[in-house]
């Protein structure tokens, strides 16, 4: 079981060693059903995420929080077709806190998976991540609510 | 970090000592959206399930296999309605494989966990449980197919 490598796009040749693991490992925070884009979704968090998630300490999220956010297309189950699950997948992006490295995104950067490797968005794009998230400014910019049962 | 029993039913004066612990450290194998029932689930695996579907070995399922499957009522996130998440939790189920002790429903036994002990569902349940899940016969009486991205 190989640790991937952190690469940041803008200096893919130089990528850092992995800080954050693979989320194949990781527990489940939440899943979603967005009707807007047509996705099932799993959302993850490594073990620092899971941690303060259990210890109610999400506010501010702590630095060396990983949440994934896995996609898949939905789909419905050839046998029982009121169940909507997952289809073809679709990606697995994430968001990565750490208030040092990036207080003009909230203390977070904003990242996918890329062959086992989490690449941090360029800047363009990271803009779009931080737009649509700063609706949650005041939950320190994620959506989930961590569901623990 | 306390294993739970494996409670019987029918034998709950005797509590059989944990087999199966507790789901909540388990990896996801998929996420659901049931439309007829208004819930959004995850489908989590044991290790000797998460092992078996990231082999390919699931049809069957080894002995040991545990699936468990938390719902929540579906909800619609507060500032993002075209997503829906969980709400309120409606219960964690389980099916648990072992072909020696439970022929008579495929080799798996139905349940349910209550305060943190699985406990195996009476006659009468299981056989609701089983009549649903004999449409998935040739798949094992699984129905959910692992997502394993
Ligand atoms: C148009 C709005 C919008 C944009 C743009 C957006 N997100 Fe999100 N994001 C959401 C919503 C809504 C959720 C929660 C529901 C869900 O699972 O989709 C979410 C959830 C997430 C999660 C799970 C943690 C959380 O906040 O709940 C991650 C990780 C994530 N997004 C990463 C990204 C990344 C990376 C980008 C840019 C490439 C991005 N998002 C762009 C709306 C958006
Ligand atoms: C009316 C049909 C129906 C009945 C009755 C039913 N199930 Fe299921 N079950 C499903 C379907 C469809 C899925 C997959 C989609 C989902 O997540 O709901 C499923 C999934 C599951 C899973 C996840 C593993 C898998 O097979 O995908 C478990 C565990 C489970 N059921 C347990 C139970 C238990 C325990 C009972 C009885 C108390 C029960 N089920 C009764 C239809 C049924």
């Amino acid at each position: 079981f190989l640790s991937p490598a952190l690469v940041n796009a803008e200096t893919a040749s130089h990528p850092e060693q992995a800080l954050h693991g693979s989320y194949k490992d990781w527990r489940v925070l939440g899943v979603s059903h967005r009707l807007d884009k047509k996705y099932v979704r799993a959302i993850l968090g490594n073990d620092i995420a899971i941690n303060a998630a259990r210890s109610g300490k999400t506010q501010p999220w702590p630095d060396g929080t990983v949440i994934a956010k896995l996609s898949w297309k939905e789909q419905t189950h050839p046998r029982w077709p009121q169940a909507v699950i997952p289809g073809e997948f679709a990606g697995a992006e994430a968001i990565i806190k750490d208030s040092k490295k990036y207080p003009e995104t909230g203390g977070w950067a904003f990242g996918h998976w890329e062959g086992g490797n989490l690449v941090i968005n360029d800047k363009e794009k990271t803009a779009t991540c931080f737009a649509c998230h700063t609706i949650m400014k005041d939950h320190d910019y994620v959506f989930t609510e961590p569901a623990l049962q």
